[in-house]
């Protein structure tokens, strides 16, 4: 696919955030007001860009996402808040559409005032990079600690057009030294009212973003915005339709593969894997199980050792609050069964296959607590050095 | 203080779990059948000593405590629960007393049947051990990867009689491969009825146990249990008096003392670290809070580093669930304030001083959050290389 979506525009420049030449300034821009939605941090404490896009996004309509890295542009009073103000204004007056269509989202350091003036100053130049063919930029612009850039595309049919989906993050859970954030965004040309964008986009940020940990901080400025243009197409999709479904589908398969890049990329992470716990009474206790094995420290160091240990992830399963009888439980990790039925059935020979299973870069570990239909999963990454050292070795 | 308490001996031996010939084995006896309590993991997946306890314990009378150390008897099916029992009776026969009034305790490698041939075989020599001395080998029986044993004694007063109170404990978080459980027992000459004890017990232990964390993980085999022996006076403390208080005062500063050795001992940990949060709306916010900032493994590798990080912290508290206006909040490391009200007051000075403080061994990390009544604190410790390599480069 092209990393195009029609209605929309991008660009990438270096607004003076960042030290040197690189990318810190990106702009998402729809040619006419789009239909969009957020989901933003359930921190109580909350960077100034997440209250100012949150109340803008309540009108459902968006022109322009402004978004810095670098900085977080959280805890900064209010300071804070009138840099981020001020900033959309100046980019409305240069796009001509309204500020109250202008979102900011910002990601880097807390604490520190954004360095306004420079990002100010940018503005014509960022404007001037809009181009159809800008999303690699915009998703280089946003990233901090991050490996690489992170984008995900998908396509569906709405009638006989083809709609089309754009993701593009950052992120390595709450990473660095004061560093933070996960920020999320989605450009489709689909058609769809500004309610049912809202209702979906929940549905699907509940199913990938949600179920995914690094290390169960959350930060002050998670962000995912979805803006959707409707230039594919005249007909609006309806929640309860088969192009809802489909949509919801591509949503989710979009923001799924972000949340997967994003915890692949966990500091020093060297395992992607994807506990899925079946047999509990209810979904949500399947989903509060996983949650609780992906968010163990000793079974996150135990992923990062290669070692098979099903005690651990027995034990955490254990102290989910979800009830289960232990005697009911089985482990696999990949195809191996090392676990069955509440009894351990580890052979030196099942150790060694099981701790062959656990040196790939991405595998899957199954946890069974019963005969409930309750399914539920959770993405995790191993715990090891190379943690400790991105946030403790390295100072502030 | 002496280590001794009217009314108990005390054994240690080694009973041929562990290898060699180090102490494995542990009995603690009341000369009569003692006033007895215990507080019990709420992991769902439990240790077979942990349910023959809690049920026999409900009589509220118990006269012998059995521990083994090197196999926790966790996740061994019937095979284990008759392991423990026959153990209990087989000791119950060589002191004369009702098995119902002997109580297991196991801690050690989950998933492993206990070797009961060689601990029945030991049981001669171990009540031939027993002595009113005998309470440093009994501590040094029950430990597994501990640096040490860990003890911690008080008195008080009732009427004119001097009342002991005498803790001992094991227990380094829930440890190495394999490895798990808390374990810790307080022994008395108060004179204290059976419901009485079991109140103060859940009390005193929801002040001292209950505030304190290693790694977020609860045990298999997490075990409180309290003895009374009322060998000091004939005059039964009652709970609503200054006799209740001055127990429930002495109990906690035992189980305290004995959490804080357990902390400090969690795996690698090179600080001790107390999360004190005030200004909260209720003392359960506080505690959450507290919990939530003692928790988090972005903090947790910050007090590692010794990195003055107000970031993480306030990001923590802002994640916990509990309300809290986030400009209200200030944060001081040890005397030296790095955040206040809300904003950052970080000067190169101030964090070297900050930094300074958290090089000590052990020190307080105090939040206010506003200003109300609510009051609370946590243990914690720093999460380092050593942890990583204790619980991920050791293979099970």
């Amino acid at each position: 696919m092209s990393g195009r979506v029609k209605g929309f525009r991008f660009a990438g420049v270096h607004g003076g955030v960042k030290a040197a030449d690189r990318l810190d300034l990106g702009l998402i821009f729809a040619d006419e007001p789009a239909v969009a939605s957020g989901v933003f941090t359930m921190n109580r404490v909350r960077a100034a860009p997440v209250t100012i896009s949150e109340r803008r996004l309540k009108s459902g309509l968006c022109q322009a996402v402004l978004v810095n890295s670098g900085n977080a542009n959280a805890c900064t009073g209010k300071q804070g808040q009138q840099a981020a103000v001020s900033l959309t204004r100046v980019l409305a007056r240069a796009l001509r559409v309204p500020s109250s269509l202008v979102v900011p989202a910002s990601t880097g350091v807390i604490g520190v005032q954004l360095p306004s003036e420079n990002i100010e100053a940018a503005i014509p130049e960022l404007v001037e990079d809009l181009s159809e063919a800008g999303a690699s930029r915009f998703a280089r612009s946003i990233l901090t600690t991050d490996r690489g850039p992170k984008v995900a595309q998908a396509e569906l049919k709405v009638g006989r057009t083809t709609c089309r989906l754009l993701g593009i993050a950052k992120g390595a859970g709450m990473i660095h030294p004061n560093m933070a954030t996960t920020l999320a965004f989605v450009t489709t040309d689909a058609p769809i009212a500004p309610a049912t964008l809202s209702k979906l986009l929940r549905q699907a940020t509940e199913l990938s973003f949600n179920r995914a940990t690094v290390d169960g901080d959350t930060s002050t400025n998670d962000s995912i915005y979805a803006l959707a243009s409707g230039a594919a197409s005249n007909r609006a999709i309806e929640e309860k339709s088969a192009a809802g479904r489909r949509f919801v589908g591509a949503l989710t398969e979009v923001l799924e593969s972000l949340a997967k890049k994003i915890v692949a990329d966990g500091e020093g992470a060297e395992h992607l894997v994807r506990i899925v716990v079946s047999g509990a009474r209810t979904d949500a206790d399947a989903v509060q199980i996983a949650r609780t094995i992906a968010g163990s420290q000793l079974v996150k160091t135990a992923l990062y050792g290669c070692d098979p240990n099903w005690g651990r992830i027995v034990a955490a399963a254990g102290r989910s609050g979800a009830r289960f009888n232990p005697d009911h439980v089985s482990v696999l990790i990949g195809q191996v069964s090392i676990f069955e039925q509440g009894t351990p059935v580890m052979t030196p020979k099942i150790e060694a296959k099981a701790a062959a299973a656990m040196k790939r870069k991405e595998y899957e570990i199954s946890v069974t607590v019963g005969s409930g239909r309750g399914l539920g999963h959770y993405w995790t990454c191993d715990l090891g050095h190379e943690y400790v050292r991105i946030n403790a070795d390295y100072r502030t």
